[in-house]
């Protein structure tokens, strides 16, 4: 449950930002934006005027919408003839979000509203969320906690001569009964993910996943994750994981080998925790995203695997951490283009990582807080690799 | 891996659809429909035209893309400059998914093919879809022997007193060893689900989930599913689960209860197999699927819970099955309004079920394939309740 004060904290920030662009409102129809205002995930859409109450109108369910949403005005959702009348005559313009609602909904609502303008809020929503309140950072640390203590476990289910299926089974299993809600939220469009990735190959560390490694999965219609490879001595084991609780996401990647890691490896391992150790100190408002990003490039050159940072050569990803939240994607990005100043409160998964072909993958990953003293770390265990005998 | 024929065949169906409707050619950025027809789901954008050869265009990773791929043109995605020239100057009408395609998706593709017209080819697409080939229909037959085998043992690790979640993370782990892929993709807007529901509760059957049963799930931003009631004596548990095999989805129910189920939910669930039995009866070619829905409701009328089918009273879901392949949420819908006919090699998941308040929920669902014969059941195991000492 959110508490009427932290829904109303949500909507008068968003309410001051529509204010500022002169739109006398907005509609929202993403589950996930839906929640953040309403405080229920229901099938519902959400009127926020610029200024006064919200109002939810919910196609299903009604009875568990008014249950959970602090809000005070829950309708059921209106006919097609009624829907215009349910908002005020005043509002002409209305923000929308372009980048997740499918042309079918925003023809279904425009034409319900003719005569009132469409403008595109992405990037606004998407703003006002990466900041985080203290109760989200209080759930953010939760869910750090809880992924935390599943990663701890890791050698007490991780054997020698599984295969990477079994061990996200395994891992997989104790995340969910440790309350793991599953499902990953993920707002980019084209973008999947199911849980984590549980990869001991760098020969398949590609694919469509905008990261540095995806994992081969299980077949070409889930071509990322665990695959039915072996996991054998020597070779490096990258697990990363979500953990979702109360819907806020944690994310965090640890390596794991039985024996020893080659020393190139070695070398970029420790590279990897070198440009963490530089972000986290660099984590407070004010910092230039793509900047961090930059110069996490250079570290990586100067240390000699630029070319095997963040993927391996000719698949790289061009950024090196991602906010994070109520979905994996959120804003700030650390990348090249993301010419933005961090703000206190930005919850963002740091993942420097390096693919090295024939050999593996190693890096590290975990989610921090941004502050004036620089990255809080959400995911509070060791970050070196776990040696298995 | 598609074979070219497969790929063939799909595309030439699509061509012949999309010269029945004067468009030049189509473009789908969708995932699991640029998978459909390129047997690729890599992040890419395929240009299909009314004749001749398609273009895949890649984003990432290409060289997967070109591993995984029958197609012969598999290129990078070009530039926004050259995007337009990539099409063929003629193709002047252009068919796009208006159903999943974001607003913005559709704004960037119409800015590069300024003075082309899109047309909406979402029913089209889900229609094609909608009837399974040889290789499909075996796909579903392998996935609905597979999740199958998982609710053969249930027995084996169901246990008085877990937690709805215990169950859930037991079945999820054997799913997973088994080679399940996880991720269950649906269409529709606003839906999400997590592999499966494992419910033993009628009290919050209901949720956003366009179904009968959607459980209290572990919060109110993951409402559905299981959650941390225990599981009692003489109480019936739902699971309702889908497996998803390279990309095949099938989808199941099963009632299992230690002790007695009373009486009045031994009668719903008898209706229930009534249903089903009619159902599978009439899965033919030429069947009207709306007329299936009508006569489902008005046995479940006769049989005196008419307001507790599909959903307890003011909750109830208007369907009874829903096609299933690479969605969970395919063409056809047994539903009103729906008054299409059935074709030879639809996949429709059948799912009569009942909500008793205050008693619990029964009901059962198995995977047909539409044929001359009436519905083949692709997930054939027995359909009764497990009683558990």
């Amino acid at each position: 449950m959110i508490t009427r004060e932290e829904s109303e904290s949500r909507i008068s920030t968003l309410q001051r930002q529509l204010k500022g662009k002169g739109l006398d409102g907005a509609l929202f129809i993403f589950p996930i934006d839906v929640y953040y205002f309403a405080g229920t995930r229901q099938n519902a859409t959400i009127w926020i005027p610029v200024a006064g109450e919200p109002i939810l109108m919910v196609r299903k369910s009604l009875a568990r919408a008014r249950n959970e949403s602090p809000l005070t005005d829950i309708r059921p959702f209106p006919s097609s003839k009624e829907f215009a009348s349910a908002l005020p005559a005043e509002a002409l313009k209305i923000g929308f979000t372009y980048d997740v609602a499918p042309v079918q909904q925003l023809n279904f609502y425009a034409k319900m509203l003719a005569g009132r303008e469409f403008v595109d809020i992405s990037p606004l929503n998407r703003e006002i969320r990466s900041v985080k309140s203290t109760f989200e950072l209080q759930q953010m640390k939760r869910s750090g906690d809880i992924l935390s203590s599943i990663f701890l476990n890791v050698p007490g289910f991780l054997k020698e001569g599984m295969r990477e299926l079994d061990l996200a089974a395994e891992f997989e299993y104790r995340l969910r009964k440790a309350g793991g809600e599953g499902y990953v939220r993920m707002r980019a469009y084209n973008q999947e993910f199911f849980g984590g990735l549980a990869v001991s190959s760098g020969a398949a560390s590609y694919g469509f996943l905008d990261g540095a490694v995806s994992g081969k999965g299980l077949s070409n219609t889930s071509p990322q994750g665990a695959s039915l490879e072996v996991i054998t001595r020597n070779v490096p084991v990258l697990l990363d994981y979500c953990g979702v609780f109360n819907g806020y996401i944690s994310d965090m990647t640890r390596i794991y080998v039985f024996g020893a890691v080659d020393p190139e490896l070695q070398r970029a391992f420790d590279l990897a925790i070198e440009i963490q150790a530089y972000l986290q100190r660099e984590l407070k408002p004010g910092v230039i995203c793509e900047e961090l990003f930059l110069n996490a490039v250079e570290i990586a050159e100067q240390g000699g695997f630029g070319d095997k940072f963040m993927g391996m050569p000719g698949e790289q990803a061009r950024f090196v951490g991602h906010g994070v939240g109520l979905e994996l994607d959120e804003f700030p990005v650390i990348a090249q283009g993301f010419k933005v100043p961090l703000q206190s409160g930005q919850t963002i998964a740091i993942e420097p990582k390096f693919v090295v072909p024939g050999k593996g993958v190693v890096g590290i990953e975990n989610t921090f807080a941004v502050s004036p003293q620089g990255g809080i770390k959400m995911t509070d265990i060791p970050d070196g690799i776990t040696f298995l005998p």
